[in-house]
């Protein structure tokens, strides 16, 4: 009933916080990361990826360096990036050989 | 420069998001968890806490099951939060007796 044009308001128990943290494998240098960075940055171009964010991982209490978070208003546009062949290439041609190891978060409203 | 009273528009830079996943011991009833987000809930009170969410984690790539997230403007508030005498006794008296593992991530701009 409210025609809302404001695309950040989608219902709350709708949206996918997606998140993975990750660390490097050894002897990224500061360039590869910076490429590394520049690739990732690129994904925000899918349709349905909102509120995109490179972060740093700061807390001591677990292993990974990094971080990326977005978030998809349901799990319909989760699975259409997640399926996209730019995801998929980057997964196959740079994730899977700079990256050491990872975990992935998912968010949902209780 | 700019006076900005909106207190949501933290400068990014500074701005901590704290989370923890986590999953319940066995043999924790539905009551027993309403109890026990009843209580997370008042930590919201604790001056700082910002965005805070109860969330479900619904990746089946991890083994938690559960999220809560906040943020915090600047580490100080997050230390403020984190050795408050309400935070330190819900960590003694109910997180340590119904959490059976966690993992706490806390992300900033890269």
């Amino acid at each position: 009933m409210n025609n809302n044009s404001n695309s950040q308001k989608v219902p709350l128990n709708k949206t996918i916080r997606h998140s993975v943290i990750f660390s490097f494998k050894a002897g990224m240098s500061d360039q590869d990361k910076r490429h590394f960075f520049d690739a990732v940055s690129k994904l925000t171009a899918i349709e349905g990826v909102r509120t995109f964010e490179i972060l740093k991982q700061t807390s001591v209490k677990n292993k990974y360096e990094f971080g990326i978070s977005m978030e998809f208003q349901n799990n319909e546009a989760y699975q259409y990036y997640n399926n996209h062949p730019d995801h998929v290439a980057f997964v196959q041609n740079i994730w899977l050989k700079q990256v050491e190891d990872f975990l992935e978060i998912d968010y949902e409203s209780l």
